[in-house]
């Protein structure tokens, strides 16, 4: 056998004894939060209001974050009702429980937003980076029709660990970016556009093909998976010297 | 009825008496060069090349520039034979007739390729365009990834009347470029690429869904149509006061 | 170094030194009316009617003329509340500030409905290329399955410097125009249609494989792109000998 | 029950009785010829010319007509081998057997092909046509961009029962030619194109989305399905007084 | 030039006295139904209540049937109001205006549905058949999966002129029906399904490639479409000798 | 004639003898239950809640097991006025009229859902397989991003005949159990996701592409269909040697 | 907990003492033939003759049956000058070895092909459903555009306990062979057809529309993975009474 | 205006004084090896031998190491005709010149690749993090349908900063990883797969709609792209205190 594969019975071992509670409509894992530092995070669409209000008490008594993405406004006043202290930023859909004592963050994750209707995505990347433990600057409005407005902003956009570019229609701007800088930029497409921009598959193919290099994309309007993959990028965890 | 409906029977009388000539395999128009001034265009994919050797003779005789495009080399050999100053352009796939005494070309097309891959549809451009009567300008290689070395190009695309802008992969260059002059743009995106860019589908749809103003599009590998709006735009011929 | 690159320095220049308004949320070029002559124009979906309320102010005391596309009555009101001047066209979906002392226009752009149900895309395209100093007339209803309706209004559309022709279900008007004219056509494909049109889909890909020349396609419903490109067409600016 | 739906014990003992030889890897029905007056007809693509030999004697002794549709020469070769009369076609790749006595035909099927490249597909349209009983007429090169050509061919295809228009590209020929005509008009799209055709989808969309009326669509390169429709209406047999 | 050919200028002079009115939002031909003694046709989708309450009337002082499809509740309010003699079709969501006196109809067209929810579709055609002189049989809930419920109808679709097949799902009922008829099948996919039916999609894609000869195809859902060319087939008009 | 042809006297027997109820919009066969012991299934999407008032009490009539699909509570308000003993599946969107006398079912049949928001799906596939006899257990949110999760529940999902998985998003679960379990695993994708999920579509592919063997897919969100299949796969009927 | 979670500590253990060898490129598991009798199955495709001349005589000792598929006749070379038993079958372009001293079968299988063209698939298929155990029947040729040659054919597929159904083009045959016999049926789409058959797309899309119940449906031209699974469905094991 | 905003003038300043070659069908940017100890990339698709031969030796003397992606083999013939230690890896089609004094890497990029057929763009994204810095360790034919094997080598995974993960067919494999492993996962498709794969669209979009945390996609078999990325997130420069 090949070095690094003699462990299998360790693996296995760490996975059969990871505590998991069913609710009959979804199982919650107890382990997650201690393993990770990572917020708890939960998939709001599909999920009726009072699932979600026995769901997120829960996580909120396991994890000092919580985030519940796509929540509508009955939503969050079903989980305001057992969690008093949750929050609805409605412009990103989202509600939040974040009981850490310090929120300032270290590294840097910088949101890039192409234009005014990207903000409802770029927000929903600020907010979960953030809980992440990253700092995060926002910067909108700077679409690649009117280049000098990105080399306004360069400076911040090149002080990052890592760069969110959300962008619709063309998506071209994580290109541009992305040939300015030499971190790694997490590009978000977004459904912003109409005609042929295909619910956002013109923008998300646009990232694909990018010529630029240093650039990872994920799913249209995925805001929360671009500022995870963001934050994950930033926190430099201590090697495991396996 | 509203103004300038009243000359129906003018238009139609235009129409009646145009001379065509009716080959089996093809019908040619007698007429056109005469009306335009603009090269009689064979397409030469799906022609054979006995069918294009007597085709391009005939043209030849009535109009002073032939062009045949994606045209093979065997078919060259064949039209060479019955017009033999006929001159091939490998790289564009194109057949050239010429026989004009000048060809200095007036007002300016530029014609601009994202990378050295899409220097064959830009070469069919730069004919389409000279061939029409423009002064052609070619820059290479200024992909957005590397924005810096469009910026050094800019003056020559500005004094262009119009720009064709070639592109595949993620195709964003027409999208930095309509913001950065003032004149009509002529998208072109191209089947560079690999993978998720789909035979030139996501460079298509990119330059469709520009957040940049002045740009029209026209079919994936068309350099030939990219070339031929721009020259019309370059042209201005005088007003038809109707 | 090749010719026309030369002059880097003071392409870069001429960026570094443009005004920017932020507002947080969108950001506002306050150099670019005076650069172009051109209307100040802004995206209405996506953006709040108060975002709008904002927006749309700042931009008439820079510019004489505004044009918001895409916007829904409460955004109007909005609008109204703050700059009394503004027009809104409900058909075309467009508020319009149009401050200038003369608007009878120069050149001619002609703008050709296939269809009753293309309109509000047309009139899209007829107010942006007003608003750009074009001349406009509209044509509408002159399907290709009535050809006849067709030649009864060509020497209008033959009179003009650039024609937008607006056309949904299988779009193929633009074909047979543009080979009945000699300048160019801006081609606007609609979503008007059902089934396999596929949301505008097919009225595009009959535009991009055109065997007519001598066209440029915008997006789908992308009135006005379609205006704004001829207009520019039609401005016929004089030459920059850079 | 209703009326007509009492002799469904006929339609089944019809079923019932008609004689099929199975070869293993084909079954040949021996009935359909003298039921139709139709020719046996064979695809060609995904048989090997073994199979072909066998399987075109075999019904060149139960028909007088018999067609193999995208035969490749080897194939030809091989029945050639055993059905010395058998005629091979080049452009439209089809093997013909036609024994009938009298091949004048009767009614009148017009074949129209827009451009040079389409003529593989139109020919074989009028081969099928043809060996069902139809006299057919060929038009080719009227494609919608010279309109003009296609008004000095209307008297003929004015003439005909059922008109088969031939297109690739954007496909657009059909909807013009139906609102010319008063018969049935069947719509074959081609493959010939590039780019954004898509293998011919482009010319198929266009011939479903069009907004003139009687006119059916067949598969994409089907020459064959067009002809044998079109055969079908010239054929106008008694009616059936069930 | 070759036979057919010569009456070029016949066929224009047709063409120029046409009479058409515009009414600016829409253009009528007062022609049309003089030559064809067809129905004039409005497809009611993309027109208001009162543009319809403007167009109808006038269609019916030309022509003793108008037919409107997609039509709203709301739009037969406005056009009844002018005309009162018009029926509304609440299934097939139709206008009919029908003032013939004769309306038992010529010929048969069978009108099969394969399932319940395909009736709308099913409705539209047998109005369409009907209105053009067709007589009709509607024939529903045969689908594939219970095959035997097809040969109890069989008697009546046999005798049938031409077949109008309406199906969703994965449309395979017109394969089916064409290999047990011996006239022509018009297919109609609609958008009856979930998932991977794609609004219909499937069914089309279903139809083009059938196996079974003799086989038109039109768009998704275009019951109207479907009528109109089977009774166009079932016709039948004399011969124009040209 | 091989062997096994030889009996398509009887076959056709069979079907000409089945009794079919013409209701005009629909037709009932009265035969099928006592055939197959299976219920009596009706799609409740596009069918009327008063077309529904009139099939399911004539279905409950033959049959002691009934199901419709996709049906809104107005269809269960109207078939419960006519069948008091029906019960609706709010979750599924399923009427259900059980009136066997024993309902505990033979065999074991697993349905997984991945998520949450997979579970109307699930459940739909749950009441089909248990109304065909199959005893059936439900397992929740054991999607592969946790799969430690599945682990847990492997020894229930081992012990079934057929197992039915069900997914949205990226459609990955029945990969991952089908390399676990011996036995046929039927894959249901959803169109549980966002963006690039497309409906459904990226499940659908992933689970048609999957590298594990012994998995048989159905339409997006058919949950009917799974349960149907998994139930039939659980059912093993005696031999028919015929 | 919930019943059947308890033994995760048993399931985790299987896996962890699973025998791996790792040959760099793959990696072989030398437990799978034990656990399920299964052969051991090697997708031929991407890998060279090289690899598979190291992997398959691996495999040859640990199980009595190997199944390559997609394997060029280069690479059974390679394999042969290793296993000399292995065995090549053209058509469905497969390697096997078999070393069962019985290979008579139990259950029957049916394999059904809808044209000639279909072959290949359906040879992969009975090749893999033979070699898992199974007695195979083949019918080919009993396309739905021919019914009657269906019903010749109906007894022997009556008989089996899974029918794999192979079809390409419209994809239609395992709809109708769904509705005419009672046990699960796996329907393989093929790419054979052209034009909109866009590679087996219309066929899969057909299969997964189906309104028959009972079918499971595969990939395009996965004939291994139809009769694999039409295998497991075969094989009826003994109830794991976990 | 906000901060890091201010130094528009220093970040225009950097581009402007860029030094950049042109070729004419190639620029080639000197300063970009010295900003990024980065190697030189050149995408060697669509480049001929004798571009590649002029611009690798550039290149090499500018940068210690180059790496040409897509390059045949007659292309690195003529490359090491001009660069004489240049070495060409087949597998991965890739010409890498690599002078660096030490090659060992810091920190661990992990290359997981789900079967044998990926090893190609497998071995492209181990050469390319290896040139960038990094130490890399490949894990091959760990697919998820046999989850047992991917657990024997999760130690080695976890070890790593960043792990590439390449899979064709269904894709799933990032989403098992990522939900191992909390560092980040990048996801590289591959056209490995027939039918239903569309050359990797369906891996492609189950990576992109992964349930699982932490996943950035890249284009299909952009093997270049998922090291390039995973590299840059090894490295972890110093923060830029702008």
């Amino acid at each position: 056998m090949k070095s690094g594969e003699i462990d299998e019975h360790t693996a296995v071992a760490q996975l059969e004894h990871l505590p998991v509670e069913n609710l009959g409509f979804a199982r919650l894992d107890h382990h997650r939060a201690l393993r990770c530092g990572h917020p708890e995070v939960v998939y709001g669409a599909g999920k009726t209001p009072d699932q979600l209000a026995v769901i997120v008490p829960r996580l909120a008594a396991l994890s000092p974050t919580v985030l519940v993405t796509r929540a509508e406004p009955a939503a969050f006043e079903a989980v305001a009702a057992a969690v008093p202290d949750a929050v609805y930023y409605p412009t990103a859909r989202a509600i939040v429980v974040d009981r850490r004592q310090d929120r300032a963050g270290e590294g840097l994750v910088a949101v890039v937003a192409a234009g005014t209707a990207d903000l409802p995505v770029a927000e929903e990347a600020m907010l979960t980076a953030s809980l992440m433990g990253a700092r995060v600057e926002q910067i909108t409005d700077v679409g690649v029709a009117g280049i000098h407005r990105l080399f306004a902003v360069l400076p911040t956009i090149r002080a990052a660990r890592a760069v969110v570019v959300v962008a619709g229609m063309e998506g071209a701007l994580p290109s541009v970016v992305a040939g300015l800088v030499s971190c790694p930029v997490i590009a978000v497409p977004t459904s912003v556009g109409y005609g042929a921009s295909f619910g956002g598959l013109a923008a998300l193919l646009t990232m694909l093909n990018s010529c630029a290099n240093g650039i990872g994309v994920v799913n249209i309007d995925n805001g929360f998976g671009g500022g995870y993959l963001a934050a994950l990028i930033n926190a430099r965890p201590e090697d495991d010297h396996a």
